[in-house]
């Protein structure tokens, strides 16, 4: 099997220390397909081993149509897509693939997704490794989007929270360097957190009070019907946004001062250097942040947010197709990837 | 330089994976010396290589007196101390010291410690390294009770929150089998996160309603002063709790609420597996705990605190002194240590 790989620039032994590299990249030789399988749409990419994209497709599809039907769509696109860039499967390396709710980060497999009726405990990497006979990482889709933010644009920074603001709520922690995942692979529900302002308010979840049930786009949405403006989702509220109707920006600023009662703790917590704020209700903009920034800067003491920037995702919904790509690189790339592409 | 360790167990020559293990280790061929040096006591410990204590001393010490002060008293108890386990200077391998404050972690140096005048940018490792000529390492007292906790208790769990509770409130961090430090040293910063009942108490960092202002040892003694009680500091509402004072174990729970709100967002942020709740306010037990289990459990959602556990801190006084010598044999033994000593 060839990998991608040229041969060895220099054949070093151990001291004890780091593995010393061996290998010059060549990131055209080989390519991975990358998914960004969101609750309503499928964006399916193939990239070279640098993560550029190389082709790429989007549409919509309804995640409730469950994995074989989701998942056989991804591979059929990945397949034409391949075919466009003049490449083949045997040159494909690994697969990357973002999901919208929690993953179990030991076997890829779903657990208790909500909106993902159908795919609870799934084998998403034993069907696609079994159709496509190559690795298989699997994520959610706020840590493949931190991922992806932070290796176009914060390539240098090793303390990045990205925090997804749509149909929910969701961070995606990447601290010390590394994505932190918890115990579970729940790390990042901020969704559920209780702020001050939902106090009455119930969640789906079964809580009061949630953040998500106050400052998501739905939410926003439902608190501009009880002002009597047509808005009956996310999408509705940035049209009015965009219309420049007061009561929207004022409900989406205020949105962001939920998100940014939150996020102050997090940041006394866990001291990142950059927020960034995604999702589609971050294309609100400045009227989104502003919100955020002027909580987080109220109420968090100096040397939390000395040197803090608190920036919209400027990868958009292209974040999370590129962190799958990454991911799926970083893994087939490892020293531990490479040894099994070597035995394979 | 001997190194303590035997000779080279199988000589591996690397495949591109993991560094081969190539020495065996004998734990007692040196010693470490560890340092808890707090506001107002200063613990200085012998350990070997698997951090058991050979020798401990444990007295007050102003922390205010500054650092060549202090540091000389640990030079000379350390020394004392070595004499005592029939070992010299020669066989120490690293030293590892904790101080009350934020720490510089590139440098080692204290950065703006509230308590700790004088210390304020002082090359710590520069000046141990002087008299000592060994590796230091240096780390604030939260993060290294949160190593030797889980050190000595949780060897196996990857997510552990140590929280401090005692003149000051703050957190240490391992996440994914790390200590995370945060942009600038500063993570686990959570005695200034504003809650609830905080609303109108002044905080001595300048602003309202911090957990600190209302929940720490001084504060809790300051309310119950308030009520008439003889309390000047968190040891006095420790006597009254002990002496089972319905007010002081009152306000001692309610000060675990005040704690457990602030934890219930960090508990969805970085999903841990253990919480543990030490420093000098712990030794109220139950009381304590009662406070924080009751809002965690009351305002996370299932998924959130299923598999989690909110245990009191077992290694109690000790827990930062085997925090500061797991850290420096840590360092003294990774790859990186381990060429430092070859080369020296």
């Amino acid at each position: 099997m060839t990998l991608g790989l040229v041969a060895p620039v220099r054949d070093g032994m151990s001291t004890g220390g780091r593995p010393p590299s061996q290998f010059a990249l060549n990131p055209t030789g080989r390519v991975v397909i990358a998914a960004d399988l969101g609750a309503s749409h499928s964006t399916i990419a193939i990239t070279d081993l640098a993560g550029s994209i190389l082709r790429e497709s989007r549409e919509q599809l309804d995640i409730a149509l469950g994995p074989e039907h989701v998942l056989s769509h991804m591979r059929d696109s990945a397949a034409r897509l391949l075919e466009l860039a003049g490449r083949d499967l045997a040159d494909v390396i690994a697969v990357g693939i973002g999901l919208p709710g929690p993953v179990e980060f030991t076997t890829g497999r779903p657990s208790n997704p909500p909106i993902m009726p159908g795919w609870n405990g799934f084998d998403v990497p034993e069907w696609v490794h079994h159709h496509l006979h190559v690795p298989v990482h699997v994520e959610n889709d706020v840590n493949i989007m931190a991922i992806g933010e932070r290796a176009l644009f914060f390539p240098e920074v090793d303390d990045v929270i990205f925090v997804k603001v749509a149909t929910g709520i969701g961070a995606g922690i990447i601290s010390g360097g590394r994505l932190q995942r918890g115990a579970q692979g729940t790390a990042g529900d901020i969704g559920h957190v209780r702020v001050e302002r939902g106090a009455g308010t119930a969640c789906p979840c079964g809580n009061m009070g949630c953040l998500e049930a106050i400052a998501s786009g739905p939410a926003i949405a439902a608190s501009l019907r009880g002002l009597g403006l047509d808005a009956t989702s996310g999408s509705d509220v940035l049209d009015l946004v965009r219309q420049g109707n007061t009561l929207a920006i004022q409900a989406v600023r205020q949105a962001g001062r939920d998100i940014g009662e939150v996020l102050t703790t997090c940041i006394s917590f866990i001291n990142p250097s950059v927020i960034v704020i995604g999702g589609s209700m971050a294309r609100a903009g400045e009227h989104l942040l502003a919100g955020v920034r002027e909580v987080v800067y109220t109420r968090s003491t100096p040397l939390a947010t000395e040197h803090l920037s608190i920036v919209q995702s400027q990868a958009g919904s292209n974040a999370a197709v590129i962190g799958a790509a990454t991911l799926s690189i970083q893994h087939a790339l490892s020293p531990e990837g490479i040894d099994s592409m070597i035995a394979a």
